[in-house]
């Protein structure tokens, strides 16, 4: 019989269609034509002056701004969908509507020099210069008054919206705190007034208990599928501590964040043949009232469904995948680099 | 300047992307190749064995259930996504978890023995019988204790989740209000409550008075551009007077309502050549009870972009088309069938 299964936090039913549901397998995504030359890349070494001029990168020394010699590099989004960063909101009424101006901030984050190469497969110095970044960008733009909130988004493969195959992220700087986020804020409101607990600590405690929804973990993060999945192989990685503040992770937290967001990046790609993917990071907005309340965390949704009619029509989704037993397959893919490390320690 | 357009019920906020906008006709879809040849189709005249058998038809007198002869036919969904109708919800908790059976109904109805006729190009009768229908599906499922919603969508072309090509409805009879839904209700109830009218009422009132994001209108009901569209040329279409039910619809309002959903579907489909789209029926939840409050429509939502990591993370869309142009395009664009009455009328 097909479940809904409630999400305890923003208490939304999702729809898992046990019987309908397809073994993992085969959702693995058949091998893709690369359709963009190295060459004719804005993002790649080389052709720095193709892009707005950069407002931030990680260097070799003695390089110069918008030329090569990068690691990360930050540019402002040729076509922002916000802009300025400064100004008035000018909220205003047109008869029963309002509207405000659409202020802000969007740039783009390229994550390397690598074309070919998401972050699930660049090496684990390179992840953790890439959350650096994130975590660099992020603080810019906490003393502006009119962002309300930074989220920090990937769209990889064309199905998941990228219109660059060049491995990169988004950061939009937006006046209000977005309708998913006070959601959340309000459902670990609701559950620590009931339980006096954090809902996403409770949840990590339970997981880590019975264990079956586990992808990876580490020494300070955990990687699983939650129980009531948005989509098939959703995939969510929280650190172990309760942390209401992505941006004040420590070097070290930095590090064990780059290990699991590479690795479980690595088995979708391994597991699933590179399938189409979006994440966002969720964490405390910026000056929140009630700071120290919420737990950030990230959240990587594949892109290998369609929302149709009736997700769009009344907000449950219907997911044909059971999030155990994709949780299981991708536990049990393994990453090559991850072998061959392990083979050469036991050759030692 | 981007706007953020605020929707007056739900609140949500949609980014207008006023300088990123596109010119209307650049939505415009490639020529489509026919993937099926009407020989494969289950839903066509003569292969009615393929299909569950039917559990309604409008049909020529003498024609027996399961063979030639319908007009509409109402099939189970070979794999429903809900189901079966009876039984107990079991609400049960799973560690911090809340699930129940996913119990309900999950129907098709085959809009017309036509393989290659959407809503838009069938002649006025036919879509006037697929409303009585629906009405007849939704009274039919109404004192089924279980279904606390039945939602009414259809699903057209493959980028919006349709898996066969031949025009169809489906039923989703569900055991809990959708939350789309409710957070509508909410809506209407707060509005209710400031300003003792109903926002769709007031929408509609400052929209005629307007007039820009008007695209169709006969004398019961109006076919708009929502001002926070959420996506490129979305589409609303809401009886003209306060009807809380879909279902209580008249004759003379079916054969209106029929009009300006072929209408509405008939401009997409002539103005940006046959684009794929959902749509779907909000009314009043079975036995609600603030029954009269809400006022039931129908949205339109042509699939022309994906959504991608900011609007998943965020829930705020970015829509790349102002709704004034896209309604004032959809507006302008003629339709053979009307123009053809025209002529005949003007040269009689």
């Amino acid at each position: 019989m097909p479940e809904l299964r409630q999400d305890p936090i923003t208490l939304r039913w999702v729809a898992i269609a046990v019987e309908r549901a397809k073994r993992p397998h085969t959702f693995t995504q058949a091998p893709k034509v690369v359709v963009k030359a190295v060459e004719e890349c804005p993002f790649c070494v080389g052709h720095e002056q193709e892009t707005p001029a950069e407002v931030m990168a990680y260097r070799d020394p003695k390089t110069s701004p918008n030329g090569p010699g990068w690691k990360v590099r930050v540019v402002p989004n040729l076509y922002p969908a916000f802009g300025p960063p400064f100004g008035d909101l000018d909220r205003r009424h047109v008869g029963p509507y309002t509207v405000i101006n659409g202020l802000g901030v969007h740039e783009v984050l390229i994550d390397s020099p690598e074309h070919y190469k998401d972050l699930g497969l660049l090496p684990l110095d390179q992840v953790s210069l890439v959350l650096r970044a994130y975590i660099d960008r992020y603080l810019v733009h906490l003393s502006n008054p009119v962002l309300k909130y930074m989220l920090i988004i990937v769209n990889h493969g064309k199905e998941a919206g990228a219109s660059r195959e060049h491995p990169h992220t988004q950061l939009f700087g937006v006046p209000i705190v977005p309708h998913n986020v006070v959601e959340e804020i309000e459902g670990v409101r609701r559950h620590r007034h009931e339980k006096g607990t954090c809902i996403f600590c409770d949840i990590m405690g339970y997981e880590m208990k019975v264990g079956e929804r586990i992808i990876y973990e580490n020494d300070r993060f955990l990687v699983f599928a939650p129980y009531a999945s948005k989509v098939p192989f959703e995939t969510w990685l929280i650190p172990k501590a309760h942390r209401p503040h992505f941006e004040a992770m420590t070097d070290e937290e930095v590090r064990s964040c780059a290990d699991a967001l590479k690795t479980g990046l690595a088995k979708l790609h391994y597991g699933l043949n590179d399938p189409p993917f979006n994440y966002y990071i969720h964490t405390t907005p910026y000056r929140e009232e009630e700071d120290g309340a919420y737990h950030w965390h990230l959240e990587i949704l594949p892109k290998l469904s369609i929302w149709a009619g009736f997700e769009l029509g009344s907000g449950i989704l219907i997911n044909t995948a059971l999030p155990e037993a994709a949780a299981e397959f991708l536990r049990k893919v393994p990453i090559p680099e991850q072998v061959a490390a392990e083979v050469a320690s036991r050759t030692k």
